[in-house]
């Protein structure tokens, strides 16, 4: 490929930035989505003696996920519905250099599923990429912040909205769509980082020439074969299918690939679409250059629980049977963990990362089998097979899985992965809806609970991705919505529904440091090192799809997609309202 | 006086709860409204290590006024409109014990003059009083947060609004009514603290059967006379009179007297207005029981400027030329500091606070003149002789004057008073309007800016009441909107515009600690002790009227009755958000 007019790539620039622990130049802090920095100067040892050492309130309510992006002095702060921007200079007392206020129609909001949330921005080619709530892709300009073009990826009208964050890829910015719950078709694109104008759009459902397939494609080691989605939908139910595409991205420079997952199969009513619907609920591997599908995984075929795929792919390398391989692991909210070879989509591990995963009884791992690769599902826990307008009962994980998209991270140090997750079941009881452009497409009654005879609706745990196993696991009163962060220093980092930043040893989880910040945390915990310093950054501001009744004010127990109940008692900790707080050790 | 019904005094209880340095009982921390407090474990020598021990998000983002409540383990937390209050537990890892939301019409909002502030519930008789935005007052049962009593105190359809906390005095809740560019005839009224009924009710002009005057009240020691108030307003414009008294309240229970001030006359143009508008503009010495006025004084009658004169009146016992005296001082927005016997309301002292203050030469001091009492004007910023449609330019203070709302401390170990000041000038342009309910009754047109040749904004001052002189003073870049702490530690405390909290030196004003809460701080500081350490809270987010661009997002200069372009610089440095922050000394 051909080097971008003007010169590099946007995304040498990244790679070189990300090696650089004192900047966190995208949202995972590296294209890998480790979520790992190598600043070491906070410790196990001194974590202990952590102190707030500012605060920043964003002016806004509603649930804030992601994190800011630290690039030299400046760092960029957004929020969620309106979408504001804030770039604030570290050098100088932290006063606000520019702020970035879209105008967006607020009739967006009723269309965003689960909150009006945003995973935050992307930086290259000396822009910020914001992905607004009415699903345009906007560039500004990082010194002044000065608009320099917007992108239309999606119209609200129709049910698209945008909450997901960008990534920057050599010349292009990549940005998914939002709509799952809405009978959206979804697709990953690419703009053109100078001009904003489309490069390639990938579908996740449709005709080849749509989902970008070729001859090449392989699932699990074999060709897909033509129409490979079609022949997985009636009729034309794909061009309402959703798939959505409203998770992370990542991308690995040298095999020059980008890996993101797609969401649930439009409705929830898995009797109104037989099926496996595909690609929905599938691990892509594509060509950055051309948005071809490389090879894909479609870990719930025909999903009757709204397990969407979309979670974190991280990239690692890690031997197995003392082979080095470039891995791919996956947190699904299936309650499954996997580790692919992600050069070609090798499934190599396939495990549950919550032992009340009941809805099946693991993977197929049988390579001759022809139920290879796919979960073998309990009856007594398909929603399909009990039918529609029976409530199935005491499913575990809920449908917001034992992962949602609050991502983990990846020590090398330690090889494990730190995984925020939910302990969460529910009662699903599907029904018949019909499709209306833009309104509702859900189709089933939830409500949420923790397992039965446990109160505790969260776990921090650690896994070891080369075995599918349990390092240690601490219980949380909630479920664990912020991004997790691994550092040299020994320590994990993550915040809690209540509204804790906490601190634990990444090889034991011993809890070493809390701080209960103004709001529930559902942000991803930041690192970066100024004037000779290592800080430690999260948002709060309670929210998000487990937030819901809170951000939205909802009280009745099946609003919000069933959440409202699960999490009722979130009222007693907490209330919103959008804080960057940031952590230092103390003046020696 | 006869107990109240059930036992003694819930003020009796008051008065030994405010003994006790480790609760927080009223807003102002005690009935002499000194904001200080006999706590002393954070000291001058030690408050530079103080961290950030907790913090808590009010869910509320407009301009928060006033601070918390603490009473025993439980805090009380209230925020602006829609006026939520919190009670949490301190022993039990600050829980949301429960949450009291009124409903209110938000169409109170355009009706509040200078944001949607409020400033603090008190507490008595094991109830909670809430002093709402739609000027009811409302009783809420302090254990369980259920509702007890409704009093409506006004009506928002005719321009009278809540902004003020309310006071316990013996069986009374004592509360007072915005509405001064509103046209309201403003008054302070009892109510009986087990059922809300009134008690009674003094108007600030009328005819002396409302205002509660009878043949005792004196003013500078001489009877005031019949239809004292009547006779200096040209026909019934005291109906539309303003004179309202939406500032603090102070009680003497050996005098059993209170004490409060009274707003400007409406409109603010004064060609519209001949005569001195009694008592607007005025101190009240009220006797608690009864309403009925013992003295009162004007510090400006006729106002030209908006000067308000509800600034708290803080009561102290200080010897003056060797005399102990029962004193009164009063920091007024006309720029001059009073001190007055508060017995008789003698006046003791007048002098100006900001040598910038320009529109008065002072007051005559001359108790044989006829105009005894009286600031001398300077005709050149007499908005009224330089007439209506003339942009008189460079009267200092400002309309916020040079102190508005936010309350001083006053220290006995120093016997010096803590103001947090405004150093502010101003264009201002009266034109002609008329009266209808509910409607603005303004008639000027302001701009605002710092003194010439000076680009700060605000003072920090040490105040010396017995010699009217500035003992010290801390430029500071905006107006110190904040409320603040004297303590027995030798520290005093305040909050700045631009978010700081900071510590300086009771002695010397020397800068001992800062730190930068979420937003910009217009709240008071408090503080209170609990499992034997000792705590600093306050209230951040940016608002009143100083932070009005900000709180209702308004950018015109003039927008914001001026307060807009003066302002404008603060988006640099916060964002909106009621954020509580909790400081303590670290674990030893
Ligand atoms: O299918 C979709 O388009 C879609 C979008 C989103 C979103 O954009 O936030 C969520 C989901 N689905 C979803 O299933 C889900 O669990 C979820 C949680 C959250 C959140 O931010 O807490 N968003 C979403
Ligand atoms: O005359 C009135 O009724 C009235 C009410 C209020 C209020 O209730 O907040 C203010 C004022 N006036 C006023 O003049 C003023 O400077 C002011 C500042 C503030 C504030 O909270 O920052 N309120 C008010």
């Amino acid at each position: 490929a051909a080097l971008a007019a003007g010169g590099a790539w946007a995304s040498e620039e990244l790679v070189k930035m990300s090696a650089n622990p004192k900047d966190w130049v995208m949202p995972a802090g590296d294209y890998a989505n480790t979520r790992y920095s190598k600043l070491n100067q906070i410790t196990a040892q001194n974590v202990g003696k952590l102190q707030v050492a500012w605060t920043f309130s964003t002016g806004v309510l509603r649930g804030h996920e992601g994190g800011p992006l630290i690039v030299g002095n400046m760092m960029y702060v957004h929020t969620p519905f309106p979408n504001k921007v804030y770039a604030i200079d570290l050098a100088q007392d932290n006063k606000i250099v520019w702020r970035y206020e879209p105008k967006q129609d607020p009739n967006v909001i009723p269309v965003m599923c689960c909150d009006t949330v945003n995973r935050g921005v992307a930086y290259g080619d000396g822009k910020i990429f914001l992905h607004q709530a009415d699903d345009k892709l906007v560039a500004i300009d990082a010194k002044t912040g000065q608009h320099v073009w917007t992108a239309v990826n999606g119209d609200p009208s129709k049910g698209q909205t945008g909450t997901s964050a960008p990534l920057v890829v050599k010349d292009k910015v990549l940005v998914g769509t939002s709509g799952g719950e809405f009978g959206v078709q979804c697709s990953m694109t690419a703009y053109d980082i100078k001009s904003g104008k489309q490069v390639w759009k990938a579908y996740s459902e449709g005709p080849d020439d749509q989902i970008l397939f070729d001859a090449n494609t392989t699932s699990l080691g074999k060709p897909v074969g033509k129409d490979s989605s079609l022949k997985t939908w009636q009729g034309d139910q794909w061009k309402t299918g959703g798939g959505c595409t409203w998770g992370w991205i990542s991308y690995d420079p040298q095999l020059d690939m980008v890996y993101y997952g797609s969401g649930n199969p439009s409705t929830w009513n898995p009797k109104q679409r037989p099926g496996d619907n595909k690609w929905s609920m599938t691990i892509f591997a594509r060509a950055a250059d051309t948005g071809v599908a490389k090879w894909v995984y479609q870990m719930t075929p025909h999903d009757e629980w709204d397990y969407d795929g979309v979670n974190e792919m991280i990239l690692s390398d890690q031997a197995i049977n003392g082979q080095p391989r470039k891995l791919l692991t996956h947190f699904d909210r299936n309650g499954l963990a996997y580790t692919l070879d992600r050069t070609n989509g090798e499934l190599l591990v396939a495990e549950k990362y919550d032992p009340k995963v009941n809805w099946t009884t693991g993977v197929d791992m049988d390579k001759n089998s022809a139920t290879y690769g796919r979960p073998k599902v309990v009856d007594q826990y398909s929603t399909d097979k009990q039918g529609e307008d029976v409530n199935t009962k005491g499913i575990c994980p809920a449908a917001l899985g034992t992962k949602d998209e609050q991502p983990a991270a990846y020590s090398p140090d330690t090889q494990l992965f730190y995984v925020p997750t939910n302990h969460v079941c529910m009662d699903y009881e599907p029904f018949k809806v019909s499709y209306t452009a833009g309104q509702p497409y859900v189709g089933a009654t939830l409500s949420m609970y923790p397992p039965p005879g446990e109160s505790h609706m969260g776990n921090f745990i650690a896994w070891d991705g080369k075995t599918g196993k349990i390092a240690w696991s601490n219980k949380e009163p909630f479920s664990v919505w912020s991004g997790a962060l691994a550092t040299a220093g020994g320590v994990v980092f993550y915040g809690t529904l209540e509204g804790y930043l906490k601190a634990v040893d990444a090889k034991t989880g011993k809890e070493l440091y809390k701080f209960k910040t103004p709001s529930g945390i559902i942000g991803n915990v930041t690192t970066y090192e100024n004037g000779g310093k290592q800080y430690v950054a999260v948002l709060s501001g309670v929210g998000g799809w487990a937030g819901i009744g809170l951000a939205a004010g909802l009280t009745d127990p099946t609003a919000g997609l069933g959440a409202v109940g699960g999490y009722a008692a979130l009222s007693n900790y907490t209330a919103l309202g959008g804080t960057l707080t940031v952590f230092s050790l103390p003046q020696q």
